[in-house]
């Protein structure tokens, strides 16, 4: 996509603080970080949402942000993809932070409204959604 | 590992809201959901945080994570691992979480504390992780 700032990353049409390149993955230092070492890993494939990417487009992502956690020595963070803006979603193109938690202030704020389920409703969902992924 | 919650639920001694098995992995329903159709993908291979899972027990997890999402029909989502306590880990099986975002009250709450990146901090961090990675 002409437009889409991570594509021209990939492009090398403008800079980017690379960590990791592949035939369909790159990674590199988010430099609006929410903590020291805050890297983004992408598939070349653009797809603004994790549902318009080809499964074969994806598996590398976790190991290269596995191996960004390896490589520096962090033992707490957050791995986060986000599709939607209601959902975080700033730049429509897949992408996955690989975010270090060093402290209670830096990094991934998280909030979870936990809602006690009715569990009928639970296993009618259930029965839906396999019915689906069935036909996949 | 005997004790572990997320290892009971794939050898079938506590039962699941299963939604897909395969011989590496499996998904379920979360039964605390921040929003209907809160899933989890769990590698099968134990191991507390993402960096204690070898690549290829991690290989479906993503396709399997956007199916859930397609066969539930939701635009809006977050997809969630956490590593350690205090990046909100509470069980220590490597899980993501699929969590539909439907309005600003439901689903994954998000706290993004940015801070003004140092231009030269972030060229050493780069070199140095770089450096890491050469090895691996």
């Amino acid at each position: 996509m002409a437009a889409c700032i991570f594509c021209k990353i990939i492009r090398g049409e403008i800079p980017s603080m690379k960590i990791f390149e592949s035939e369909k993955t790159l990674a590199f230092l988010d430099i609006g970080p929410l903590s020291r070492g805050h890297s983004l890993v992408i598939p070349k494939f653009h797809g603004a949402k994790l549902h318009d990417i080809p499964d074969d487009q994806l598996s590398e992502v976790l190991s290269v942000a596995k191996k960004i956690a390896i490589a520096q020595g962090v033992e707490d963070y957050n791995i986060l993809q986000n599709n939607g803006r209601i959902a975080h979603q700033v730049v429509d193109h897949v992408h996955f932070h690989m975010i270090p938690k060093p402290n209670e202030t830096e990094g991934l704020g998280i909030g979870w409204p936990t809602k006690e389920a009715d569990k009928g409703d639970l296993t009618k969902l259930l029965e839906e959604i396999k019915s689906k992924m069935s036909k996949m």
